[in-house]
């Protein structure tokens, strides 16, 4: 399909801004109640969705809910089935280590366990992130491999990245995190056990190896692996679409998955304002600004269904900043749902709108999931989206004569 | 597509109804009247959908009008285009005869023929079940093919199922049905002479055997063959989501159909109210239940479009004692659309409805086709739907970090 597409790539001047408003779908509270966005005031949504095509996203398949990683590369055009990120390339891509085709890359928890190994807090107490990067050099200084290159790299709170660089590496291995407390961490095992145990032996090498050197820690006593994965680069978004892109997003994650198609990653924005402020300050350097906007989400894993209600429209508050910048096309969607009411992310489709000077003015009275229904943008893979914004950024040329 | 799908089912204590109401997509009778449906007074459709996700459904592909076979396989998550089922089949499964991997099944229809072998009646005056199970006993013992097991089974009124079992047969034939009366059977013949050539041979020895025992018969002196087709049996329902599944439908074609992928099948409901009561009665034993309603579609074939409002508005009815049971998903919709006004099967997409505990609330109406199309379902392959049933009822893990 990608192929096909490609041959019709043509660039111009055009600016395309991608706005995501992270686990934006929701479900109503109460029988025949309104969604998050439905509750929500969004006049400058509102106003905007009138005079755009609006519609329904899915972001993997039906009935699929989605981690973050799927979603996202769903957005910037990339099929989820056929390109699958390990969470342990995503952290050490969004915590910005510099990772090289082939890096076997894991996501760290730091934990607590007690004298006899057992895990006692998956999350050591979620410790501050200055304490994780302590520890990370400790790590750093005491764990070694031989023939390997391994580096500690600090993320967040009690989650680190470790990467592992060197020959026979192998990936397809499970988690140790025991997903719940009372339990020691869960053995590595290899998909396929010829091929991966001599991963298996390193990995264990250096799990007890950091073990002891934490030994004496009052609460992160331990590590955790999780999301062991290789790192093969995607086809970038200037090679796939003939787009310089832009991120612009405040969590790591986030960076981590824009890295991965290639976007150049501005690292100052830690709220949605400095991420407008960003966006003008580098308007013209780029064709694509993939904007990310996370307290939808987290207020939506909360449960908190008011909370994230303000959340969305403080999202609201910042668009007329995006549309008076006068972007040739504006997207605005989520990466999935996350209804409060089931604390998590979800299947549903996102409401989708996508503004410009040429899209279909569908006159709808409210952005949200049951007005979206009734759009001409129709209810679709998420993963078509980007062919959408290239058409109205007329950067696809005719097919055929 | 559905090995991804496998990867991500987990079990839990949720209960799954999809209630197949046949037929149910209609057509309206005067320029820009209402559907069959849109007609019937349907209070409790209308109050759940209300409350449901509602989208359309098309069987196979579009524009194509299926068969019941197809049209069933795709409702239980099956692509109807992969998994093709012969008719022999589906009268043999219906008809309750324990077919055996291998086993080539053939339905017969018992018909009149004049002493010259034209056929003067393709079904034999619809002769009583009684009369052509007496026939097929008498087939059972007039005829043999050495080295062959051959089983006559009654189905009801003109027809019958015959099963072959033994080496070397080929499916890939021909009915001998002419469809239309004033002309001999049509010659078999195989897709691939060489292959089938054995088999032509042994059936037209088996059939001439079966004339000359019928001979002195008064009406059913002749029998045809249509829908020659081997039984393979298909993953069954438990293997690919875990669900322990009932079926629970008055005709045998439909309890053939849920056999086919493995459901247990109650054969004991003789309309809608006893559908309801074992529903009621076995509901601890089972996850998902299939309820099928057949008189939709069969007032539809005669033409009879008030009847089949009827029959939508019994359906309806019996809405509540569903309900009641409290399911955790329940899904109505049509295996196809039967308009009265076409007076058979057609290719228009179904009405169909979700509710659960976790689905968005269209808030339509109206439960009919022309509703439906705008709500947060989307329209979508009926072969979706299953995956969309599991993931309201919590059966799909999350894809991906």
């Amino acid at each position: 399909m990608y192929d096909f597409y490609q041959d019709l790539i043509e660039k111009n001047d055009s600016k395309i801004v991608l706005v995501v408003l992270d686990g934006l779908g929701g479900l109503p509270r109460t029988p025949g109640g309104k969604t998050e966005l439905g509750s929500a005031a969004t006049p400058n949504l509102d106003q905007l969705a009138a005079l755009s095509t609006c519609g329904l996203i899915e972001p993997v398949l039906p009935g699929v809910t989605p981690g973050s990683g799927p979603a996202h590369l769903a957005l910037f055009g990339y099929d989820p089935v056929e390109y699958q990120i390990g969470r342990g390339v995503l952290e050490a891509l969004g915590a910005s280590f510099p990772v090289q085709p082939g890096d076997l890359c894991i996501r760290i928890n730091f934990a607590t366990a007690d004298s006899g190994g057992v895990i006692t807090d998956r999350r050591a107490g979620r410790i501050e992130s200055s304490e994780m990067e302590r520890l990370c050099e400790k790590l750093q200084a005491a764990v070694s491999a031989p023939g390997y290159e391994l580096f500690f790299h600090p993320v967040k709170e009690h989650r680190a990245a470790l990467v592992l660089r060197g020959p026979g590496l192998y990936d397809r291995l499970n988690d140790t995190d025991p997903q719940i407390t009372g339990k020691p961490p869960a053995e590595l095992k290899a998909a396929e056990p010829d091929k991966g145990k001599a991963t298996v032996a390193l990995l264990n090498t250096i799990v007890k190896s950091a073990w002891n050197a934490l030994a004496d820690e009052p609460k992160a006593n331990a590590i955790l692996l999780r999301g062991i994965s290789f790192y093969h680069p995607l086809p970038t978004m200037e090679e796939r679409y003939g787009l310089r892109s832009l991120a612009l997003a405040a969590y790591p994650m986030y960076r981590g998955l824009a890295s991965l198609v290639g976007m150049t990653v501005d690292r100052r924005p830690r709220d949605w304002e400095q991420t407008l402020d960003v966006l003008h300050e580098r308007w013209d350097e780029f064709d694509f600004f993939f904007l990310h906007f996370k307290k939808t989400d987290s207020t939506g894993e909360d449960g908190d269904f008011d909370r994230k209600v303000e959340m969305i429209e403080a999202a609201d508050a910042g668009l007329p900043r995006i549309v008076s910048r006068g972007p040739d096309v504006l997207a605005v969607t989520g990466d999935h749902s996350t209804p409060a009411v089931m604390a998590g992310h979800s299947w549903h489709p996102v409401p989708v709108l996508v503004h410009s000077h040429y899209t279909l003015h569908d006159g709808l009275e409210k952005f949200d999931e049951v007005h979206c229904a009734r759009g001409t943008f129709g209810l679709r893979p998420t993963s078509q989206l980007m062919a959408i914004m290239l058409a109205h950024a007329r950067r696809l040329k005719k097919f055929g004569a």
